[in-house]
C-alpha cells in the first residue's frame, strides 16, 4: 500500500479567497495522472486524467491547460489502481461513497479513486472567473452553474480525505468529472450508474506544497474561523 | 525560501491515544538533522538534534534513541539555518513566540525555529509511559512531571505550525529543549534568556506520511471532536 499525493496548497486557502496560480501546471502534470483542483482566477473546475489538464468553465466549455498555465489550487497522484471492485446495482453518489469507506483499508489516511463508466444520469458544477478583491469561495459557489446530463460515459476522479484534514481538503469524498468525448464534465454533485467498476489507491504520503513564491498568498491574514462550515457548503 | 519538513503521523492521533511506534528512527533521523516528538509507548518527550534522537522520560533521565526504536509521532527536518537574527533584552516564551511572527516570512506556512544559548530558566515536562489500553494524551499530560532549570546552555529546536494545520500539528510554536550537558531536557513549558540568537527555516513543503503497515492505526476509528481543545490543553 503505498502512494503519494501532491497537495498544492489548501482548500481551506481557496476557501478564504486565495485563487491566484501559484504552481504551473508543468510541476503539476508531472506529479498527477489524475486529480482535481481549479485554475488560475477560480476559473473554472479542474480534471486531471492521464497527466493532461482540462478545465470546464462556467458556460460548461471544456479547454485543456497548457504547461505554462498556474493553479491556486490541486490534489494530485500518479495513479496506481491498487484495489478494484465492482458494486452489482445501480448505485447514486450517496451509495458509493458508503460501499467505498466499507472497503478502503482505513478511513484514517487519503485514498484516491477512479471510476470509469457510462453513467445514466450525472450532475455537475462549475464556478465563475473571479477578478481581484477575490470573494469567499462559499459566495462564488452560491452562484455556480450546473449542468446535468443523462447517459453519458465517462471518468470520475478525486480524493477521499481523514476527517483530521477536513480543513485543508474537503473531508470525505471530493469527485470531478470528465466524459468520454470532453464534451461535459466539472465538480460532481450527484450521479446515477449501474455496476461501476471501481478502483483506489491508498494513500501513504502527502507532500503539501505552500505557494511560498506567492507575496499575497505570504502576507494574507486568512481568517479561518468558518473554514469547516465553508467547505461543508461550497463542497 | 525552501525547507521540507516530514510529518510522522499526527499529533491529532496521538491525543487519541495512537502511543504505538510505527517507524524506525533510522528513517526518522535520515530526514531530520533537528525535530520534536515522542517514542513508542509515549515513553518521554523526544529531541532531535544533529541527526541524533534523545529521549527525555518522566524521571527527567536522557535517553539516546536506537536506529531501531520506534515512533508513533515525530515532526523533523533537515535544518538549514536560512535566517537569523539577535533580540537585544531579556525574553520569554511568550515573547520569543511573538517576536518571531514578526519576521518570519509568513504566518501561512510551517517555520523551522533552532534556538542555542544560556538560559537563565528553563522549564520542561515529561510523560510518563502508557500501557494499553492507552488513554488520550490529554488525561496523559494532566499527570506530567515538570522540571525547572535555572543557568543552563543548550539548544531549544522547535516547529511553528499555521493556524489551518491546527488538528495536525500543533498550531503556534512546539518547542523542545536539550541542554549542552544532556542532563536537562523536554517538551517546554516556559523560558527566560538574555539575547538569544535565532535561526530558523521557512518550509515550502511538508511530507505527512501515514503509519500503513499499523494495523491498529489503520482500524481505528478515532474520535477527534475535540482534538482542537486537546491540543491546546496538552501541548
Amino acid at each position: 500500500m503505498s502512494g503519494r499525493l501532491f497537495h498544492y496548497n489548501t482548500l481551506g486557502t481557496l476557501m478564504k479567497g486565495g485563487f491566484d496560480g501559484a504552481f504551473t501546471f508543468e510541476e503539476v502534470l508531472k506529479n498527477g495522472g489524475i486529480g482535481i483542483g481549479t485554475v488560475d482566477h477560480l476559473d473554472g473546475e479542474l480534471v486531471i486524467l492521464d497527466h493532461h489538464g482540462y478545465r470546464f468553465d462556467v458556460t460548461g466549455q471544456i479547454h485543456e491547460v497548457h504547461l505554462e498555465d498556474t493553479t491556486p489550487y490541486a490534489a494530485v497522484i500518479d495513479f496506481i489502481p491498487e484495489n478494484k471492485t465492482t458494486l452489482n446495482e445501480k448505485i447514486n453518489k450517496e451509495i458509493l461513497e458508503e460501499k467505498m469507506l466499507g472497503q478502503f483499508s482505513s478511513k484514517n489516511v487519503f485514498q484516491a479513486v477512479k471510476l470509469h463508466g457510462r453513467f445514466s444520469k450525472i450532475k455537475c458544477r462549475s464556478v465563475q472567473k473571479q477578478e481581484k478583491p477575490y470573494p469567499d469561495l462559499v459566495d462564488v459557489a452560491r452562484d455556480q452553474a450546473e449542468f446535468t446530463a443523462e447517459d453519458v460515459t465517462g471518468t470520475l476522479v478525486g480524493i477521499y480525505t481523514p476527517a483530521l484534514f477536513g480543513t485543508i481538503s474537503a473531508s470525505g469524498f471530493h469527485l470531478h468529472f470528465i466524459s468520454d468525448d470532453h464534451h461535459f464534465g466539472g465538480h460532481v454533485l450527484a450521479f446515477e450508474i449501474n455496476e461501476p467498476l471501481i478502483t483506489w489507491q491508498t494513500i501513504d504520503t502527502v507532500e503539501q506544497k505552500f505557494p511560498v513564491g506567492d507575496p499575497t498568498f505570504m502576507k494574507t491574514d486568512f481568517d479561518y474561523s468558518s473554514v469547516l462550515e465553508d467547505i461543508a457548503e461550497a463542497e
